[in-house]
C-alpha cells in the first residue's frame, strides 16, 4: 500500500474516531470532546503508522510506551486502542464512563488495555513519561550487546496547554534535558484553549524557548494533517541531538463541530448537541459507533505487521537470552527481600540510632539481595539517608547508576518515580523531609490509586525536629496520608522495626509505601524480639510489651513515642503496650488477631503520638486518652517543643495513672 | 557621604552580618551559612542602599516588599532586619531558633519585625512576591492620581537554586511575565550548589533562557561586589521595559570560611568548625555577636533619612486623602460581611441547587459589599463558579479587573493569594476541584501556619462526580485538610448552610477557609430556620432536627448527605439530627454547647459522609457506627456509586435501626 493510500484510510479512521468519541459521550452524557476531535489525525499517525507496539503481547518490554497525559480526552484513547486491537471492546465503548467498562472517565492503569499509565490529574503524566524514558534507557544500558539490540524503543506522551502549565511538567521537563532522555518524545496539542477561556487569559510564555531551555530539541507540526505530523516525527526520531523532543503540533480543539471548533466551548461536552451535523460534514453515517470495513481491514493487517515485528524481536531476544543468561535472569522481578531473622539484621540492633539511619542501613541490605532497586532524593539523600553505597549516580553519562538525584522537585520526583513503577521492572524508592511530602501528594495519591509499589522514605517525623521550626515540623502530616486509601504509612520505632517496614515496603509490590523515620537517635527495643518486632510491624501493630498481672489498660503508640510507653508501662503494673507502625496493615488483619492486641474488654486506652490525635480515636474509643498534638509547633529545642506538647514520660504517666 | 564611603562601610557591615550569621549559628547548633554568608553584599546593597522602608512604620503600604524565599537563609535577613532596626533585637538574634526569639528557624511573617512572609517550603516565597507584586500594582492603579503618587514600591525577592527548581516557581513566573509585574525584582544567588551536591548533578537548563520565555527581562551581576550589585539593580529599576526583572547574581555560597564555600558543606552548618580562622580573614574581632561603631551610626543615619521619606510620603498621602475621600476611605479593611437575615439571602432558598452554585450566587452579595474582594480560579470559573459577575478580568492591561485567571496552576493560585493576603489589603478566594487541592496543599499550610484568611473554594465534593472517575473523586480530600490545624474546613448541605459558611469565612480574618462545595444539586432544606442553619454553620454543628420524644439516636452528617440524614428521622421516633459542616469551628465552642449539641448520654450515633471515617470516630464514640466511603471510587454514574458505597437512605436507615 502506497503512503498516499494508507494516508487516506487513516483520515477516514480518523474521523470515525470523531464519531466514536461524539456517540460514547452522548451516551454517556459527559466527557471530553475537545481532544478526541482536535487530535484525531495525530491519533491516526501514531496508531496507524508511528509507534511500535504488539497487541497480542501488551507486557513486551520493548514495545513503544504512548501516554495520554491530558487525560480527560480519554476517548481518544479508547478508540485508537480499540481500533489498534487492545482489550478495549466497542462495548466498552458504548458503555464509556460506566462501571461496567474499561473506558473509565479517566485512563486508569491496564496493561492488557495499552492504558500504560493513570492521568487525569494534569502534568503528572509528563512526569510518568519521564519516568518511563529514563526506564527505558536503564533497560537498554544494561541488556543490549554488541551482537544484540532487545530495547530501542520510545516514550511518546501527548499533552495539552494544562498540563505545561502545572509546575510539575517544569520540574520533570528539566530534568529529562538535563538526562538527555532522547527516547522522549512529547507531543504538545497546541490548541490555544484552556477549559475556561481561551490561553491567552493565562499565558504568553514563548513554548518553545521554555523547553530549549530545558535542553529539548524543538519540532513544529500541523496536528491536523497526517503526512505533516508523520513527517515531522520522522525528523525528530531521526535526530540525532541526543535530546529530548517536543514536537509542538497545532491543532483545532473540537476539530469537526464547527459550532464550537477552536474555542473553550469544544474542551467538555457542550459540542455534542451539533453531532448529528458534525458527523454530515466529516462524512460519516448517520449510525452510531460506525467503524468502516476499510478501517477495520486496515488494522487487522496491521495487527499480523505488528505481529511479525513482535515476532522478529522475539527470535533476537531468544538468542539473546541464550548468550546472556545472568542478563536474562535480571529481566525476572527480584522477589520480595526476606530478611535473615538470626543474621546481619540483628547484628546492630543495640546501637542508638535515628530511624533514617537504620533506614538506610537496611536499603544498603535491599539493594544488594536486589540488583534493580533504584534510590531517588529530591536533594536529601544526606538527611535521609537512602543513598545506595555502591549503585553510583545516574547521569546522562552513567545511566546504569541508580542513585537518582532530582533536585529540588519533590512532585517530579514522585511522578517520575511512579513512571519507574508503571514499568515494573525496577523497584524505586525516592526520599524527601515528611513534611514536604505535601509537595509530592498528588502523585503519592496516583501512585495508591494505580496500585504501583513506589516506596517514600520521609524523614523528620514530628516537632522533634526543632530548631528549624513549624515550617519544616510535621505535625498533621503522617495522618493526612494515612487518610489516603491504599498507601501503607509506617512509622518504626527502632532498627528492628524499620527492617521490618523495609519487609512490608518490599512486599506491597501493588500499594505504595511512606516509610516514616525519625530525625533524633532512638534506642533499639532490646528487649522485644527482634523477629516478633519485625513480624509486627508487617501485621500493622502487635503486642511490645505483655502487662503484668490483669489487663488494667493499654498504651498505643508509634516511632519515637514507643520508648515513653515501654518505660512508662515498666513502671505500671497492669500495663500493655501495643506498637502501631501501620493502622493500614492492622485494619487489614482478621477481627481475631485486633481483638488479641487490642481486647474489647479493657476500656482504658490511651494512645501518644507526636502527631495530631485525629486517627487514635478509632482505637481508644469513647472512655480513651489521645495525647497529640494538635497545632503547629515553633522553633526551639526538641526537648522544650515535646515537653510543652506534653510528648513526656511524667505526661503519660499522668494520664495512665488517672482512674 | 560618597558612594565609595558608603561602600566600604557597608563592606564592613556586610563581614559583620557574616560573623553574626556564624555566631549566631554556633550558639544554636543548628542553621544555613550558605546564604548569609554568601549574599551578605547582596543584603547591604539592599538594605544599606536600595530597598526604601522606615522600620517605624512597618506598615507603610508603599515600602518597598523583601522576601526571602530561600528562608533557611533566615540569619542573613535577620542580621539586615536588625541592622536597619526593625524589631528583631541582638538578644533574638543571640537566641536564634530558640523558642524566646523572633529570629526562628525560619522566617515566620511577623509585620512590625520587617518579616513580610513565612518561608521556608522552598519556591512558595517567588509566588508570594508575585502576589504581593500584583497587589501593589492594583493598589497603585486604584489610588494613584495625576495629583499624587501614593504608591509606587518594588517587591524584591531572594531566592536560590531550590527556589527556582521548584515547580511552583515556573508556574509563578510564567503568570508574573504574563501580567508584567514590572514592579516585582527576584533576585537569584547563584552560587551553583544545592544541600545534597553541586547543581550540575541535579540541573543543565539554561535559567535567562527560562526566564526569558516567560517575559522577563534578564540581568547579571557579581552578587559578591556591592558596586556591582547596586549598578545592575539600578538598571533593573530603570528599565522601560515594562517586564519583571531577574537579576542572576552570582555569589560563592558560604564566602568566608574557605574551607568550604563554594561547595554543597557551605549549605548547612558545618562551616562552623572553621568560624575563628574565617573571622580572622574576614577583618573581624573574635568577640561575638559584634557589630562597628561605624556600622551602627550609618544604619543610625539611614534610618532618620528613611523616616524623613516616609514623613515626605506621608504628606503627599495626607493631600492625597483630602481630596480622594472615597478612596482613601477604600483603603480602611471593609468589616465582615454580615448577611442580613431576613433580605436578599432567604429569598432563593426554595430553589433546588448545587452548594457551588450557591456559593457563586453569595460570591457576588460578598463582592458588592466589599469592593476589595479577589476571586481566581485555576482554570474552573465555570465550574467552582466563583466568577464576580461585573468584577472584569484581572490582566496586564486590566489591573484593576477583579477575576484573576491562573491558568492550571494550582500551587502557584494558592501561594499567590497568600501574597495577597500578606498585603492585607485585598481579600481573596481561589477555586478548584476539591481533589486538586492536593497541588496545592504546601501553600495551604503555609496559609493556615501563617494566619492568612485565603478563601479556597473547592467543589465536586465527593465520589457524586460519578463519570469522572477516581482521580476526580475525592474520598480522603475533606478530611486530609481537616488534618490541617488552623484551617477551616466548611461543607454546607444547602443555599443557607452555604451563606453560613462564607460568613465564617468572611470573619475568618486570620485563618484560611476551605468551603467544600457539592457538583450535584441538593434540596434546600426549608423546614430549618433560615437564621439558625447560617448561625449554626457558624457554630460548625448544630441540631439540624429534633427528635420527636426521648432521644435514642444522633445522626452526625455533613454536605449532600445531611440530606439523608434528615429524611431517616423523619421517619424514625427520637432521632435528632446533628448537621456538622465544620469539625473545627465545633470544636472550638465552649463544652455546654457540645453537650447540648451531642449529649454525652446519647451513646447511640451514626455518621454519614461520602468519604473516609477516620474524623467521625471522634464524634460517634466506641459505641458509634460511621458510614463512609473508605476506598477509591470508580467511574459510574452518581447513583451507582452512591449505592454501591451504602450511601443510601435504606443504608443509613438499616445502621439507624440497629439496636
Amino acid at each position: 500500500m502506497s503512503d498516499g493510500d494508507v494516508e487516506k484510510i487513516l483520515m477516514t479512521a480518523a474521523n470515525e474516531t470523531r464519531g466514536l468519541a461524539m456517540d460514547a459521550i452522548a451516551a454517556a452524557n459527559s466527557g471530553h470532546l475537545g481532544m478526541p476531535m482536535g487530535c484525531a489525525e495525530i491519533g491516526a499517525a501514531l496508531f496507524g503508522i508511528l509507534l511500535n507496539f504488539d497487541p497480542s503481547h501488551p507486557d513486551w518490554i520493548n514495545r513503544d510506551r504512548f501516554i495520554l497525559s491530558a487525560g480527560h480526552g480519554s476517548m481518544l484513547l479508547y478508540a485508537w486502542l480499540h481500533l489498534a486491537g487492545y482489550e478495549i471492546s466497542m462495548d466498552d465503548i458504548k458503555n464509556f464512563r460506566k462501571s461496567n467498562s474499561k473506558a473509565h472517565g479517566h485512563p486508569e492503569f491496564d496493561k492488557n488495555s495499552g492504558i500504560e499509565c493513570t492521568t487525569g490529574p494534569l502534568g503528572q503524566g509528563v512526569a510518568n513519561a519521564v519516568g518511563m524514558a529514563l526506564s527505558c534507557k536503564k533497560l537498554a544500558v544494561m541488556c543490549n550487546t554488541a551482537e544484540h539490540t532487545i530495547v530501542d524503543n520510545r516514550v511518546v506522551c501527548l499533552c495539552g496547554d494544562g498540563c505545561l502549565q502545572e509546575g510539575i511538567s517544569s520540574e520533570a521537563c528539566s530534568l529529562a534535558g538535563h538526562w538527555r532522555l532522547d527516547n522522549l518524545i512529547i507531543v504538545f496539542d497546541a490548541n490555544g484553549v484552556t477549559l475556561d477561556a481561551d490561553l491567552s487569559k493565562s499565558q504568553s510564555e514563548d513554548v518553545p524557548k521554555r523547553f530549549e531551555s530545558y535542553g529539548f530539541e524543538i519540532f513544529r507540526s500541523n496536528g491536523n494533517n497526517i503526512r505533516d505530523f508523520v513527517a515531522t516525527f520522522r525528523n525528530a526520531e531521526l535526530s540525532g541531538s541526543g535530546c529530548p523532543k517536543l514536537i509542538i503540533a497545532e491543532t483545532i480543539i473540537g476539530f469537526g463541530i464547527d459550532e464550537v471548533a477552536g474555542t473553550n466551548k469544544a474542551h467538555g461536552a457542550a459540542g455534542i448537541q451539533f453531532s448529528n451535523a458534525a458527523k454530515g460534514k466529516l462524512g460519516l453515517p448517520a449510525e452510531k459507533f460506525f467503524v468502516s470495513d476499510g478501517t477495520k481491514e486496515f488494522f487487522a493487517k496491521k495487527r499480523i505487521e505488528r505481529g511479525k515485528r513482535y515476532g522478529e524481536w522475539s527470535e533476537t531476544f531468544g538468542e539473546w537470552k541464550t548468550k546472556n543468561p545472568k542478563l536474562a535472569g535480571m529481566l525476572e522481578r527480584n522477589g520480595p527481600i526476606i530478611f535473615d531473622d538470626s543474621g546481619t539484621i540483628a547484628e546492630s540492633t543495640a546501637e542508638k540510632m535515628s530511624t533514617r539511619v537504620a533506614s538506610g542501613k537496611i536499603l544498603q541490605k535491599v539493594a544488594k539481595s536486589n540488583k534493580l532497586m533504584l534510590s531517588g532524593s529530591a536533594d536529601l539523600f544526606s538527611s535521609a539517608c537512602n543513598y545506595i553505597a555502591d549503585g553510583g549516580d545516574f547521569s546522562a553519562k552513567n545511566v546504569a547508576g541508580k542513585n537518582i538525584f532530582f533536585g529540588i522537585r519533590e512532585h517530579a520526583m514522585a511522578a517520575i518515580s511512579n513512571g519507574i513503577s508503571y514499568e515494573g521492572l525496577f523497584r524505586i524508592c525516592c526520599s524527601t523531609f515528611l513534611v514536604f511530602s505535601d509537595y509530592m501528594r498528588p502523585a503519592m495519591r496516583v501512585a495508591a490509586l494505580a496500585k504501583l509499589g513506589t516506596i517514600f522514605v520521609l524523614t523528620h517525623d514530628s516537632i522533634a525536629v526543632g530548631e528549624d521550626g513549624p515550617t519544616h515540623q510535621p505535625v498533621e502530616t503522617i495522618t493526612s496520608l494515612r487518610c489516603i486509601p491504599n498507601l501503607d504509612v509506617v512509622r518504626p520505632a527502632d532498627y528492628c522495626e524499620t527492617a521490618g517496614a523495609w519487609e512490608l515496603a518490599i512486599a506491597n509490590a501493588n500499594r505504595p509505601t511512606a516509610l516514616i523515620l525519625s530525625r533524633q537517635d532512638l534506642s533499639s527495643l532490646e528487649w522485644i524480639n527482634s523477629v516478633k518486632k519485625r513480624r509486627g510491624v508487617m501485621l500493622g501493630a502487635y503486642v511490645a510489651r505483655e502487662e503484668t498481672g490483669n489487663l488494667e489498660r493499654i498504651i498505643i503508640s508509634s516511632g519515637s513515642e514507643l520508648h515513653l510507653a515501654l518505660h512508662v508501662a515498666s513502671l505500671m503494673h497492669g500495663t500493655r503496650v501495643v506498637s502501631m507502625p501501620c493502622m493500614e496493615a492492622f485494619d487489614r488483619q482478621p477481627k481475631h488477631y485486633a481483638e488479641d492486641v487490642l481486647p474489647k474488654a479493657c476500656k482504658k486506652r490511651i494512645a501518644i503520638e507526636a502527631g495530631i490525635s485525629m486517627p487514635w480515636h478509632k482505637y481508644v474509643g469513647s472512655d480513651g486518652k489521645v495525647i497529640s498534638v494538635d497545632d503547629f509547633g515553633y522553633s526551639g529545642r526538641m526537648s522544650d517543643l515535646l515537653n510543652s506538647f506534653g510528648i513526656t514520660l511524667e505526661n503519660l504517666k499522668e494520664f495512665a495513672e488517672c482512674p
